[in-house]
Order: C-alpha cells, then structure tokens, then sequence
C-alpha cells in the first residue's frame, strides 16, 4: 500500500531524451515515461488498448507515442490519434494518462487522481537563509552556489518504505557503513526529532567529531584540525522525498562561512510491493575545493548506498521468507532511535487509510477512478 | 483452456530418432514422447505410476519405455510388462497413453478423449488444382513439385491464441517486420475474410506491390520488372493449424505458371496457459531455382519469426503483469482488422465450452476420464 | 509436514569455526547458526527482533551475535545483551533460541518444543559386538578403528522423505547407478525389513556377488577371489537418521575378521517443503588399505549420491508439475520392494500427527508454543 495522490519523482530529466521511451512501474502502475520530439514529458499506462501490447516497445512520433505491434498513435493525453488500419478512431481507443511536472532536473509525477494533482504542489521545505534556500531543490542546479552530483538512481529490491526508514535510523551508519563511512560518533550523538508543518518532519543529529579517515578524505579537511562539528539533518515530506544536509565545520566556528556543507536529495518512490526507485544526488554549497568534494562525495555515497541497496534486498527478503507482510510497530521492537520512523510511518498509514476512504465514498458515488 | 479433443502436432518426427524419448508438454499434459525401436511412436504421460518419476528419463527397450528410477517398463498403450523386483504385474501398474498419428513428417497428438480420436480425420483444408493439392501437408514432403524448409519448432511463451491471433492480423509485418520484410502496402491491401466449412476460416491478402528489396532478396524476384501481384493467403483449421500460401508474380500475369508460390505450414500446439510450440515450414512450389528460394525464405522468415517471438513474449508478459487471464472481445479494443481473430477466437471458445459440457455430463453419467 | 519434536543434524562441526555464523533452515524455520567465541555452537532464529534482519548477516561478539544492522547483540538463550542506542533493554527484545548438541562432529538440532528436548537422547541404535558398536556415531572420529570420510553436506532440492525413500529401496542402485556401482545383483538378493523397538526399522539385503569392476576397485577386492558375500543393511531411526552398513567378505569367510566392512551416515534434515539437507560420511572399519578404501569409497559415493541429487531434484520436479503434495500409498503404485518405505512412511506421518493433536491441546490450555 502506498500513498498515490502524490507527487513522486519519476525519473531523472536526463534519463529520457528528446523522442525517447522508457518503461518504469510507480506504485504498481507500470508507465510508458516519454518525451515528445519537442521535450514534453508524458506518462501513459503501458499497455495499448487494442492489443495489451506495451506502448513503451513503441516508439514517439510527431503526435506522441505509436504502438510498436500494430502502430496506433496516441497522444500524451492518451487519446488515440491514428490508426493504421482504418480511418475512425473508436470513443474508447483511449489510455490512461497521469500528469506529469519537470523542474530542476527531476520529473515527478501523479500517480492517483488526476483531478486532484493541479492544486498540488510539488514537495517543498520550509526554507531559510544561505545554503537553506536550496531546500526547494535548486540545489540540484550545478551554479557557483551549488556543485551537484547527480541525480542518480538506484533500483532497490525492497518496499519504499523500509528505504525511508533505513533514512530516518541514521544509526545504521555505525555498522552498515564501518568501513566506507567509519562514524562511529554518530551513536553518541545529541538528536532532535521534530514534527512540522504539513505533516513533515526534522530529524537533526548534531555532535563533535574527530572526523574519520574516510569522511576526512571525501570532505578534504584541514588536517590540521583535531575536532570539528558534525551535523547530519534530514528533512522529510511524506512519503518518500527527503533532503539530508551534512557536513563539517572546525569547532565552535560558523557553519556558512566556515564549513563544508553538502545537501543530498534522496527521493524514493515506490514501484511494487517491494521495489522502490532511489533518486539521490550530492550537492556541495559553494562547490567547494573546485568540485573535488562534489566528486569525492558523489564516489563515497555511491559506495555507501551500494551497501544499503544490499541491506534493504536482505530485509525484505528476510520478511518476505517469514511471511511478514510489513514492518510495522507491533511486529518489530520499537527503540528509542525508531522515533522518527515511528511518526512517519504513522503518517504514511493515515495517508493510505484516508486515500482508501475517499475511494470508498467516491465509489459509493458513482465518480469514476 | 485449450480444446483436447483435437489434433495438434506433438512434434517434427525427425525430431525424435528410432528408440528415443523425449519429454514435452501440451495442452498442460507433460508426455514423454517416444519411438520404440522399430520408429513407431507413441505418448505416454510422464509420470511412472511407482514414485511418479518422469518416464522421460527413461530407456526406450523391446516392449516399450523403461522408468530410469526402479526399472518398470510400459508399453506403447501404457500397460506395465516388467517390474524388475517382482514377478506379478499389478492391475493398477499402467499409465495413461494418448493417440498419436505420424504423416508427412509430423507427428500429431490427441490430448482429450481418446476414443474420439479414431474417427476423427487430421486437419485437412478445402483443395483445389496445381500447388492447392498441397493443401494436405503433402508440401512438407521434399519432392520435384516442393523445395520444403522444415518443419521447425519454436519455443514460444505465450499462451497459443496470442500467436494464433498474431497469424490473424498480418497488418503487424508492417511495424514488427519492418526490417525484415519492409512490406508497409499490406496496410492498404483488399483483404477477404470468410468463414468456411468446418469452422473453417479463410483470411485473403491480395495487393499491387514494387516489392522491398528485402522481399525481392528472398523471393528471387526479377529485377527488370517493377510491380508484382502480391498474396498472403492464410487457411485456418481450429484451432492452431494454419497454411500461409504467399508469393509474388509479375503484375496481371498467371500466378501458377509465373510466379513465386511458397506455403508456409504453421501449426501451434498449447503447452501450458502461457506456453506454446510453434512448428513452421515454408515449401516453395516447384522449387524455383533450384533450391535457392526455399533457403532464402527459411533464413527470411527464420529472422520474422524470432521477431515474432518476442513481440508475443512480450505481450504475455504484459497481460501477465496486468493481470489480465486472457485477451478477449471485451477487454480489448476491436478494430476492423480483427475481424479474423474475432470470429477464430469465437470458434474456439465455443469448442473449449462444448468440452466443458460434454466432461460434465460424462462426469454425472461415471464415464471414465 | 516433518516431526520437530526429534533431533536433527544441522550441520558438521567443522562447517562452523568458532566466532563463526551460518545461515541454514531447517524445518522451515530460517536459522542463524553460530559458534561463540570459546566454540560453543547455537541456533537462533535468523531474524533481529527489531527491524527484522537476519542475524546471520552479523558478527560474533564476547556477549554473542551481533545483528548488521544496528548493532544489538544476543547471547546464545537469545536475550538481548545489548542495544548501542540505548542503555535499557526492554524484556521483549529477545529472539527464539534452538537447542543443540554437538558429539562425534556432528552438531544436532531440535526444532520443536524446547521443553522436550532435554529428556530425549540423540538417535541410537541396538548396537553389538565389534564393529557394529560405531552405530552409536562413534564411527565418526577417525581413530585405528575407523577411516573416516566425511561427513560431507549435499543440498537436495526435493522432500527430505524422498531422500529417506531413496536410501530405503536400495533396487534403485541397479538403474541410477548401473556405471557408479555396476550392482544388478541386488535386484535378486534375499531382503529382510524388520520393524524394532522404538520405532526403528532395519532393511537388509545380503547376495552372493561376483562385485563388478567398479565394486572391486572401490572395496580394493583380491582379484584372485571370484566370488563374495555381500551385505548392504541400513538401519533406520525416525525420522531421517539412517547408518548403512555395507561390504563384502570372500565367499563363507567370516566377515569381521575377512571383510571390508563400511559404515555409511546418512543424516537427511528438512529444509522446506521441499529441500533437505543430507549428510553423509563413509566409515572403513580397521581402516583397511592405509586409508586407500575410505578414499576410494568416498570417491564413489560422492559421483553416486551426485546421481542421487539429480534423480530426487527430478522426482520433486515432477510432483509439482503434477500438483502432488507428497508421495503416499494412495497415490503411488506400491510394490513388494516398498515394503520398508511404506512402513517408514506410516511411522513417520503418525509422528506429525501426534505433534498436531498436542499442539492442538496446548493451545487450547495456553501453553506457549
């Protein structure tokens, strides 16, 4: 179960060209993601109407997408528009279309009720001064203000939220990433939940740090300085897109004007039951050392999401072989570090419930979808 | 569901040599298949009665197929005649055997009832004079009259009407054998579909054609002579059998004394819901030039069937994914150029259903099987 | 369904070095098996009360295992020790803990009731004079007495009671391993099935042999002598739990003083439905030959056991492409040569039985597990 009326990313801008198609299923919904020979992007069911065959094997023409077995057209609103074989075209050669946006090298779509994603804005973050102001996903604009790596995808064999929650226990890093990220600190870290606005939520680990081997060496510190301030906070926007901000500074100095700061966008969108698409990129404010630290960050968080792709597949194939269904309060030991997975697992589920509500009512009364 | 109490060919005999067994499944019987030692086939289901090993990895012996296992041996109709631990024979040691028939190179195959097998003929289509005699299989026997390619058999995972229908609309060859065959004027072709005698059906593609260089390639065409008189004449026995009689011949000249006349036999047995075997041949009448067509048109079509492979995979694939149990009338769009696969997929259900019947009144009168 | 209230093998001791873990199920249950740092082995289930990963994926400590992912730790009762996040341990953090007991190198498990496990001893059998007091396992630890091969682990992908049918209608031999052993003799042996105390069984089979050429190479036979005396008798102990003893001695001579007597273990563990894991060693009494019987012996058992592997994968296969559940008297033909499967099957399905009726009565007084 998933939340559907929602903005998830789709795909990175730069996955599908000019005129090209791909396949990707979002919350079960298998989509043929394309873009017209002018840029739009557009997201039809993958699967033409005459035959079942999918569209994504097709290939996109002057008026959209044609179906590769026997070549009807049809447009990004899923009107058909061409049929080789005849002149009229049916009332119900027609597929389902789901809107789509594109900004800042991301595009998100819709996977629920149409009607209802036109009043919706895209995730956002209440945002402040300096580096924060990219917390409306700016950052992911290579500029003199921002060095960005990425966006990058991985596909992850396990239920979207397991992969948030593996966000929202940073603890794991102390074990899952000894070796690449060595920060073993982060245990005995100050930490401050906070629920916001919106149904969103901070998640802030703060703690002095004599800076490891491996996070020296992908921050490029002064080794000259024995202790520093290290900060990891998430933000999180239900269900599945959130900015962590990371980063260093020499103790007791000022964080913008001294410190390496890194903001990494990490949306997650659910594909099936238990595969997930993981959208993440570094971006280093100010770009620091020239793009050395955007590069020598890109290749770390590589390494270390390479290590949770395998965590989160050996989860859930753990719950899968013991027939659990899904993590949820009363089948797992809840600690004190789960406070944060605890709330927004409670969110996500008031989500879904209410969604199934509004489809009860909705079918109760007759509205279509 | 298939029909059972049909024809269907098992296999190509020289598939299966003097004292062989091979172990294939159709219509969701998995049979091993055999030869005993003097070639006379038979098909037993795979299943020794003792520890239900597969008689498939057995040995063919003098009175018939020896269980790999503990040694029982059966014979052609599936009575037991050695237990190699034992002297007595017990009633219940047998196994249950299917008709099988053995002409031109083929091998056919009664799933169903098999005391209707008798008096029921193998496929056989309405003949007429010159190259239509060969409307019996006799044109998958080499000769001075036939140049024969096969038969082969692909392995198709698709369920059997998906590739009956794909046989059904030809106007595919435009998009899926674009390269292959470049044959984009079938799209604007006459094109006569009836019904004939014995649930038969006759679907006709007849158009002015300058002929692709792929197809001029394949069928030797001259290449002096600009426009050719161009057929794809299909004859469809329920419920996979089919003969493709295709060619080209200079434009208002006489099709038997002038042109190229190929006929391709296509027979598609069920194996299993989304399984098929698909046996092709392509005999070229009078085998023009010596040979040369016939071996220009099996790489031909060798390449389009493979391309066809894949399209129906892949569409199985997607209804599978859909959750769609089977393509029928009201779950697809209908277009004028079903109208074929409309009336087939009629005839077949209709058979399927009388199946269903007959077995539930066989059932409240204890008729065995 | 298997017995769990019984004693398994569920691994050879040195497939566990200390400060070592393995993942193994056993009886459908997932397991993270682990020896301590001082050697003592344990089984818990293979699953961190918390987020639910296997602990197999973890590390031994002083305290016990350690889970991947966020550190807790479990002592070998499986009580948590400790939580890195946290300074309290909350009385639910604990995880189900298996009893085991480790002698002759083997290390056994019990996957029921723990409470029963204590009283019942480890499987025995009537054991005599000489040689055939090694039937306690003692045959296992290499000495002078006893040339020791093994004991070895083979995965069989099919039932554990097809393994344990295989082993007890030995005419198999004459067909899977007409080139291993070449012993068609023991198709017209003389065979005793006694059923003994405890529910034991013994199935013996005793022929003169002329012992082919594998048989003589492997036994390291005096070519000078013509004809043997051969004996294979396999004593059975419910539910998987079989030593075959086996030989030949020159025809009327004595066997203990003139024979090579081999004692074989055959230790066959449920994994799931339909895997098992299946140990086996060779023991040569007096350790004939310097160790050349005991190599050459296991080098036959294993190219023969290889032939096993593939007949029981293939035989499971077939049930399920069948829909059989499992192989019973119904549903198979049963032959003379059955005899002993069929008692052990009986024996067998009544353990599972009186396991149900008292889970059924705990459950209905409420008493865990």
């Amino acid at each position: 179960m998933f939340p559907k009326n929602v903005w998830y990313v789709a795909a990175a801008s730069r996955e599908i060209a000019d005129g090209q198609v791909i396949a990707r299923t979002i919350c079960d919904l298998p989509l043929a993601l394309f873009r017209n020979l002018k840029g739009g992007p557009a997201a039809l069911l993958d699967r033409c109407p005459h035959r079942l065959y999918p569209l994504s094997q097709g290939v996109v023409t002057e008026s959209g997408l044609r179906c590769g077995y026997h070549g009807l057209e049809f447009d990004a609103g899923g009107r058909c528009t061409h049929i080789p074989s005849q002149n009229e075209i049916p009332p119900n050669a027609c597929v389902d279309a789901y809107p789509v946006r594109e900004v800042h090298g991301l595009i998100w779509i819709w996977p629920g009720d149409p009607a209802l994603a036109e009043d919706t804005p895209l995730p956002a973050f209440e945002t402040g001064e300096g580096y924060l102001a990219g917390l409306d996903f700016s950052c992911l604009d290579e500029s003199e203000e921002w060095g960005v790596a990425g966006p990058h995808l991985i596909e992850i064999d396990a239920n979207f939220m397991l992969a948030v929650d593996n966000l929202l226990d940073l603890t794991h890093v102390a074990f899952i990433h000894a070796k690449t990220f060595d920060n073993a600190g982060i245990l005995g870290s100050e930490r401050i939940v906070k629920k916001t606005d919106g149904d969103q939520l901070t998640d802030f680990f703060r703690f002095k740090n004599a800076m490891s081997a491996p996070l020296r060496a992908a921050y490029m510190l002064d080794p000259q300085i024995p202790l520093y301030d290290s900060f990891l906070e998430t933000y999180w926007h239900p269900p599945g897109t959130m900015i962590l901000v990371h980063g260093a500074v020499p103790e007791g100095r000022d964080r913008e004007t001294d410190g390496v700061i890194v903001m990494g966008i990490n949306a997650i969108t659910p594909a099936t039951r238990d595969t997930c698409h993981y959208f993440w990129s570094q971006s280093v404010y100010r770009n620091r050392n020239d793009g050395a630290v955007r590069d020598a960050w890109e290749t770390a968080t590589r390494a270390a999401f390479e290590e949770d792709e395998v965590v989160l597949r050996t989860q859930q194939q753990n719950l899968d072989r013991f027939g659990t269904a899904d993590l949820q309060d009363d089948i797992s030991l809840m600690l004190k570090s789960d406070k944060a997975i605890t709330q927004v697992r409670r969110i996500v589920s008031r989500l879904v419930a209410q969604e199934m509500l509004r489809g009860e009512v909705a079918a109760a009364h007759g509205t279509p979808r």
